[in-house]
């Protein structure tokens, strides 16, 4: 085995694809986001691809916090949660978090990534003959925590309520089961039957599990996401979320029952063998959390731009996914062509929008993935629509019906 | 299925085998590390157990950088490395560790579990009929890696070189082979055969992949571990390391070859699909590698104060594991027994030292794992060996021969 060549040769691959993945180098300035500078070019550009749904990144009250926070407490946490890495912070955020999700308990994790990874392979290793009950369109961090776990699984397809009834159906009564999905799919913004799917879950004695990722602090009169927005936190047993997306800083979690959240906090690995987030990012996720808690402004503003610029991408017929949601999904189907799309925008416009390939999404279906947040003014969302309409124009592509 | 019953149920389990963690509450305090409050008593301690092996967590010059970061960027990334979440500091942390480690390309994790568990899987997955030889005593993120990668694996005895042939021995010369191993195991503090290891590799082609979380900045004439140290750095096709130690943050790393770091990058879903870390906290990481880099003497004091710990150790014929780190491991050897030693090391001395049980090490080896810091002072280490010498005649525990 030449190793080098290997990777040289699958790296090719994925060059002759074109999805080989280069990474805008960004500048982010606290105060002037959505803009930011363009590393390469030092050209200020408007980021239309940010999960900082809010702005809540270059919050002043946070980074306050942040700040006193690092004088008082230092930069690293030292440890993980067992050994020496558990401060008040800690403690406080774990608070914080059952209260706004109104559950007993919460776990913080490094990331949401490991939160899904880590609780969903632990479940399903632990709980003797458990089956997983999963949206064919979860994230990568589902998959492969329900894949790690080696239990069985179910995929049912997207949404659709009467196969997944199917497969529950199929599944001896004695056995535990898990139904797993999302409140809102980050690539096409569409909202799960989550009602549904709660009233299965009780009919079949299944437990479910929710990703929250791009809901909570977004959605529900106080912030608490899809689930709140719909009165269903109570049939909800295991919630799931970032600190990384609304919320504007990094990590993730998990809110259930005090026993399920005592058993993960005993048994996950990418839980207990890893250093717990640093002091600062704790308090200023505390401080994001109550702030969104108690104001909903920020979050009609984030509904209102979405709204909006629907409006102005369907005067000009370009073809965007139709949901629910604030992510607004313009489909392209070629990553080349993606690639063509966001390099014009780029250079001529000075607009960020990174294109979206397989395997985030199905081949055929890669699209620019617009992110309107609270932040973006009129003047950008019209000046995002005229780019793309000229752009679509200059390249021939379909419009919508 | 009655899940909270299953729950609670295993949880009594762990609570009667006497390893039912509770986390203490603690409060860091920068400027009096090892000092720090115990949040229930509000009294001081003095933290013997810490990863912030240097009190690089509260260094001045890396918290001035993350405070002058956080108000010129924000408190979050905003998103993936490939989907906004890229800044000139990440590029920067990367450039920083490819020079540190004297590796062509570096790449980033949120953490150090993620860095080996990602990197380890993809690696198992992709290369075909890959198989794994790693050590007994691997870190459960390496485990969890190649077991989450189904390649096949070969576990060769701890630090056991004629093993490790035997096993080589066996694997087809077609096949690609991994030895996956650590420069200073964690837990025992040994360190490993590592130029016998690299001479092996080199002879049935294998990579090698060198975890060095507990030697990253603490080890080497320019901190780069314990492969600087031995000159081996050239040996080492993937090294691994962490920001949440010595250097008092959080995250992890790879260095390698560009075409392993761009593999990596391209095709590992713990990289790509996961918020990247905030840039206060890379900035930060980037300051205190320069600063280890540049300056041997916090790493001087270190090895001192470990040095000094264990001469007092033995004086007292105190049972700990021979080794040439800086970790010192006091075994008890029972689960029950470690925690009523760490609970009046507490009460009693306000000494903070968490009990190490199942599964972080192997049933009947439960210790005590003491790690003097470089800020640690004589009277500090006095302090302890006393208390420590007082608490094993009172329980009349079995001393050192």
């Amino acid at each position: 085995m030449m190793y080098q060549n290997f990777f040289k040769k699958e790296l090719g691959r994925l060059r002759n694809e074109g999805r080989y993945r280069i990474f805008l180098n960004l500048e982010r300035c606290a105060n002037e986001f959505p803009h930011a500078i363009s590393g390469n070019s030092k050209q200020e550009v408007t980021v239309w691809c940010s999960n900082d749904y809010l702005g809540m990144g270059q919050h002043p009250e946070i980074l306050k916090a942040m700040i006193k926070t690092l004088k008082r407490c230092g930069s690293g946490s030292g440890g993980t949660r067992n050994i020496s890495g558990n401060t008040y912070t800690h403690v406080t955020l774990e608070e914080t978090l059952s209260d706004f999700h109104q559950k007993e308990a919460s776990l913080v994790f490094t990331s949401g990534y490991v939160a899904n990874e880590t609780t969903l392979a632990t479940l399903g290793s632990c709980l003797p003959e458990c089956v997983f009950l999963s949206d064919e369109k979860n994230h990568a961090s589902i998959i492969h925590g329900i894949r790690n776990s080696r239990a069985q699984k179910k995929i049912f397809r997207h949404n659709d309520v009467a196969h997944l009834t199917e497969l529950l159906e199929s599944i001896p009564s004695h056995q535990p089961k898990i139904i797993v999905f999302e409140s809102v799919y980050s690539m096409d913004g569409d909202l799960s039957p989550m009602k549904e799917i709660c009233a299965l879950a009780k009919q079949y004695n299944a437990l479910t599990y929710l990703d929250e990722v791009h809901s909570a602090g977004l959605y529900g009169p106080q912030g608490g996401g899809i689930a709140q927005a719909l009165g269903l936190e109570n049939d909800i047993d295991i919630i799931q979320g970032t600190l990384g997306k609304a919320f504007g800083l990094i990590g993730g979690y998990i809110a259930g029952t005090k026993e399920l959240i005592d058993f993960i906090r005993s048994f996950a690995p990418g839980f207990i063998f890893t250093t717990s987030l640093p002091p600062a990012i704790v308090v200023g996720a505390v401080v994001s959390i109550n702030h969104l808690k108690n104001n909903a402004q920020l979050r009609e503003q984030h509904q209102f731009n979405a709204r909006y610029l629907k409006k102005r991408l369907e005067k000009y017929r370009l073809p965007y996914l139709q949901n629910q949601s604030h992510i607004v999904p313009l489909i392209v189907g070629n990553a080349q062509k993606c690639k063509e799309i966001t390099d014009r925008l780029l250079h001529q416009f000075k607009i960020y929008v990174q294109p979206i390939n397989y395997p985030t999404v199905a081949m055929g279906t890669e699209r620019l993935r617009l992110t309107p947040s609270a932040l973006h003014t009129p003047q950008m969302i019209n000046h995002l629509v005229q780019a793309l309409a000229e752009i679509w124009d200059d390249l021939s592509l379909p419009k919508a019906a």
